[in-house]
């Protein structure tokens, strides 16, 4: 029997929460939130309880946070988990024997009944926690004792004894130095797991180093620097680099995934590994690891971090594929085993068997991995399809790396089917890419949001909403044209607290391998694609406004605090944020690329602190214009050719 | 961490329902019925998974229900335990190799791929587990190892080991027989309590043998034993009898609660305890213990079972009192505290002190007189006030009697908060007294229900529903007269499994002690309350209907299945119930006792097995009438005065 209370059974406690799958995952929280526990807690018989939260941080010792009666038996308490790690949390609740023998002997006196005993037992339940007062105290509790043993001749509140018995200043030290030898503790305590801001809010900004050369000079390192203030510049937090390691030649990928590559084809930098290294190397094309970290330290000089993706996986010719044959699955045959999803075979990838005999040694050696870039200064990791991997090894590698490297974010890349998605993110990975990029209209977008912010998902699940990426092009980018890039910005920048756009995105780059496909034509996968980012007419000054509002206004940081507004037209979206002591955020969209849309908005106007009465002024970040509203309903039209968003300061 | 998954956990088993309290408590069930058990399974990659529902009943090994896959990555399984007692389930999920194999086979035998070294493995597959096949099915495996062996020119479909390796019978085999080395299994595996049919549907009927005699003589076992088949004629199952013990002395209560009783006054029953005997005694007015054997003889012949009432507080008189003065509270002057609510005082009843220093003595002492009046054939006990007792007992004591006799049924009369009454259900309590009295009007049935019957009590919580006790004569029953006590019998008896009435309802009695209170003048608590149940007019022909229409239709024997209907009229309830193989039960109510009320039905068809478009015959079983209907819309008209309700079958 799980979650028993051990101890003074006398006490239940039930029904804490947050808690996951019984205390089987943690909850997951950001350093410096407050976080809110609550439980049922009920004894036998008429006597009056008292309930603590205790907590624990990584590095200390139990701490107290007191718990309210809520009401219906529910109680309440929180704390501010104030540094990143695996805190503990239970509750723990007890009988208040001198609070109870107080609130009675209030009614025993209000009946005029005879005390004498009862005041007697007062002296007696004193006494004995006179030794747990601290001795400044000591003197009150001492002299109360003095005055309910003292002999007296009145009845009622008129005996000098009542008054001294119900006396606040005691019952204050007696409730501040409770007796919780009979406690009840819900056991076994839950794990809260508490990471840094940017597990939850940032923007990401993915490119290939390689394509920062020319049409004909291979990218490094030091060209990819050049682009990093620009990237700032635009009001990104994060940079994501597809794999860096030495790229195997057998079975290399040619352009737009040809089976054959021609000679100077550049392969995918997801074919990890040649005789130039693996996983710890860099492709000797891009630089040294010196300038690797000459890279990271120019990133975080204009503010960005680096994340790189930690794809597990092998080229033939990578150096474990001849070190240790015994870490890859095999046919009959003998021969290594390449990817495959029958029928379809990438003879490129050898997958790792996580499950090997040698398991030990392998898993090991892929933390050495993580902790080998983490050395070089890199603590975002975003996970290459972890759902064809390990769970064990998923919640293993994250503990292991999270209890020295607190810091460490995993982000995983795992399109796949939701509770699937889930079992990651409850093994420990910080945030998850998601099916944003197919949820495009205003029902699809509602009924998904809901899903993430109305449910239990909440605990563990943090949203990355990609606009795009290397490997999905959506449809409603390749038709929609430049309006479906500022819609699905604003969608994803405002929506969710993490979100990413790919390199590209800001050209309007739109053309697919084919009609119907989602695969870019002339995927960067395969090939250098250096860019022009002076073009005129791009997205440039729209994402910096947009990172500009997320930076300005700590509700763009949240995710749970979203509300919708009504409006009658489903092809605009209406919704607000809200934080304390800011004004409200309240983005009105519309949807439809190609052009002009109206509609009336009903407001909720309780979510933006408006009144129905009073009229307030809303100030639009986009067109710099402000408007003064009355009431809930208010017109809209928006040309999505011309600004598809309004992006309110609500000043109510 | 709790509930996790031991073993291959790259299976990951989550949100395992039903589950009580993360496992802390025992969800219920009835003997019979079906077992729902469902699950979320997923594993890592893309690998096929099987499942199984395992389970153990008291007396046997662990045995499988196979689960389906629902979608979504949810499965579902049941099995119906047949016997009662604390049954074991849980769930196991394993990777299906040969299944995955043969999936992949298929593809790329289609895609017309060269499947040499696939056909090499699938051999291997089946070598693997043929020890694990019973031998006369080893043929058939063998022969397709062989078949998959052979050596072949051709490709596709038409080589002809690719029939062999996708052959039904050896693929029926193989999910038969699976290897579950690699089984994760969730852990811990649950426990569920399952009770006898009694311990949800019943109907009861509450006296006091000591009024079974005349208005000047004390009845007797054997006058009460008379009273039996009348009490069966009405359709009860269960005659639940107050204390029998003797009543002590020491400041015995008179009538109506008197302060002071006169000489000849017999005292309440749950004064418990005298110089006669304690809880394993029969008050001597009332006979001997062979007297009550007879008694309990008598019942069982007419088909009734004895339910006892299990008052654990003692008169001062009651030998425990001078035997083991330390199983009681004190005062600091060593005198016995009495029990007490403040400011009121019950000086005749004696608390005991659960948490005695002697308490390994005074709990079995406790189960002793359990264990006794099992030996005399009780297998129900009525327990007064569990909630004023303690928790820890209550789940040690139902516990310890119901391993060695787990058809023994405890009832819960807990009048106080919901949480703390659903605590002792969750303790063990097979069934409890509920707020139903002071739930009237159409709103607050509606709304009590739900609760009931739509939320996670349903797991645990069994109510009985009582129209009145020897404490609760509620304001309606006084005010309303007969037609209210009809209308209350209809509600009790057809929306609760159990039921029950005590004495006096099928006489109408309904005179309070003073307005505004829901005592009995002249409570019976304090006196002998002869009755004549041949008074013309009495509601017992009705009882006996309604009492028959529970026997006769399972429906009525259960919970879940109450389903609404809409009525256009606050003063009008409609509700029905429909078990597999029977006619619907359809009631429809008029609350309002003083007349008449019309209404337009807006009926659930579906609930009830109907067509929109189709006519059906509705046959009440009051008015022994049928009507044909046609359409969900429906006029009715209930006098109250008159009969109350409809109670429909409903032939469709």
């Amino acid at each position: 029997m799980t979650g028993e209370v051990e101890g003074g059974a006398r006490v239940v406690i039930t029904n804490l929460r947050p808690r996951l799958d019984c205390g089987r995952y943690r909850v997951k929280a950001i350093e410096g939130d407050h976080f809110e526990v609550t439980a049922d807690i009920v004894r036998d018989g008429p006597d009056l309880l008292q309930a603590s939260l205790r907590y624990r941080s990584p590095s200390a010792g139990w701490a107290d946070a007191p718990m309210s009666h809520l009401g219906n038996d529910s109680w309440a308490g929180g704390f501010r988990p104030n540094a990143p790690g695996i805190w503990h949390y239970t509750v723990q609740a007890w009988t208040d024997h001198f609070a109870t023998w107080r609130r009675d002997l209030f009614k025993r006196v209000d009946a005029g009944q005879a005390v004498d005993l009862e005041l007697q037992e007062g002296a007696l339940l004193l006494e004995k926690r006179l030794g747990a007062v601290p001795v400044e105290k000591r003197k009150v509790v001492q002299a109360a004792i003095d005055a309910l043993q003292a002999p007296a001749e009145l009845r009622g509140w008129d005996d000098p004894r009542a008054a001294a018995a119900v006396d606040e200043s005691v019952a204050a030290i007696m409730a501040g130095h409770p007796d919780r030898a009979e406690a009840a503790t819900f056991q076994p305590a839950l794990e809260l797991n508490v990471e840094r801001v940017r597990a939850r809010f940032g923007a990401w900004y993915e490119f290939f180093p390689r394509s920062t050369g020319t049409d004909t000079e291979h990218g490094t390192f030091a060209t990819a620097a050049e682009r990093l203030s620009a990237i700032a510049g635009m009001g990104f937090d994060v940079v994501y680099l597809p794999p860096i390691h030495p790229i195997g030649r057998t079975h290399r990928k040619g352009k737009n995934n040809a089976l054959e590559a021609e000679p100077d084809d550049v392969g995918s930098p997801w074919a990890i590994g040649s005789e130039e290294g693996g996983h710890t190397a860099v492709d000797p094309k891009l630089g040294s690891i010196d300038d690797f970290d000459l890279f990271v330290g120019r990133a975080r000089q204009v503010g960005l971090e680096v994340a790189l993706d930690f794809a597990i996986q092998c080229s033939p010719d990578h150096p474990w594929a001849t070190e240790h044959p015994e870490w890859f699955h095999h046919r009959p045959d003998g021969t290594i085993k390449y990817a495959e999803n029958p029928p379809k075979k990438y003879q490129d990838i050898y997958p790792i068997n996580f499950a090997t005999e040698d398991r030990v040694a392998l898993w090991n050696e892929l933390k050495k991995v993580l902790e080998f870039w983490i050395s070089h200064g890199v603590e975002i990791f975003r996970v290459d399809n972890p759902h064809t991997k390990s769970f064990p090894f998923w919640e293993w590698v994250i503990d292991e790396i999270r209890a020295q490297h607190p810091n460490v974010i995993f982000l995983a890349e795992a399109f796949t089917r939701p509770k699937v998605m889930g079992v990651l993110a409850k093994l420990g990975f910080s945030q998850s890419y998601t099916y944003f990029t197919w949820r495009n209209t205003k029902f699809e977008l509602v009924e998904y949001m809901n899903e993430l912010v109305h449910s239990d998902m909440v605990l563990y699940f943090r949203p990355n909403f990609f606009t795009n990426t290397q490997d999905i092009l959506h449809e409603y980018l390749q038709q929609g044209g430049p309006p479906a890039f500022k819609i699905r910005l604003v969608l994803a920048a405002l929506l969710s607290p993490s979100y990413g756009v790919y390199s590209g995105y800001e050209l309007f780059e739109r053309v697919a391998v084919h009609e119907g496909s989602e695969e870019y034509l002339d995927s960067e996968k395969y090939e250098l694609r250096p860019r022009d980012f002076g073009a005129p007419d791009s997205l440039i000054p729209f994402i910096k406004l947009v990172n500009e509002v997320r930076r300005q206004n700590a509700a763009a940081a949240e995710l749970t605090n979203l509300r919708w507004h009504e409006v009658d037209n489903e092809a605009i979206v209406a919704w607000s944020k809200a934080a304390p002591g800011e004004q409200p955020l309240l983005v009105v969209l519309n949807l439809n690329p190609s052009g002009w849309e109206e509609a009336t908005l009903h407001l909720d106007l309780g979510a933006l602190g408006a009144g129905e009465e009073q009229p307030f002024e809303v100030y639009d970040i986009v067109k710099d214009t402000s408007y003064v509203w009355s009431g809930r309903s208010q017109y809209v039209a928006l040309d999505s050719t011309d600004d598809p968003a309004h992006i309110f300061l609500v000043k109510a």
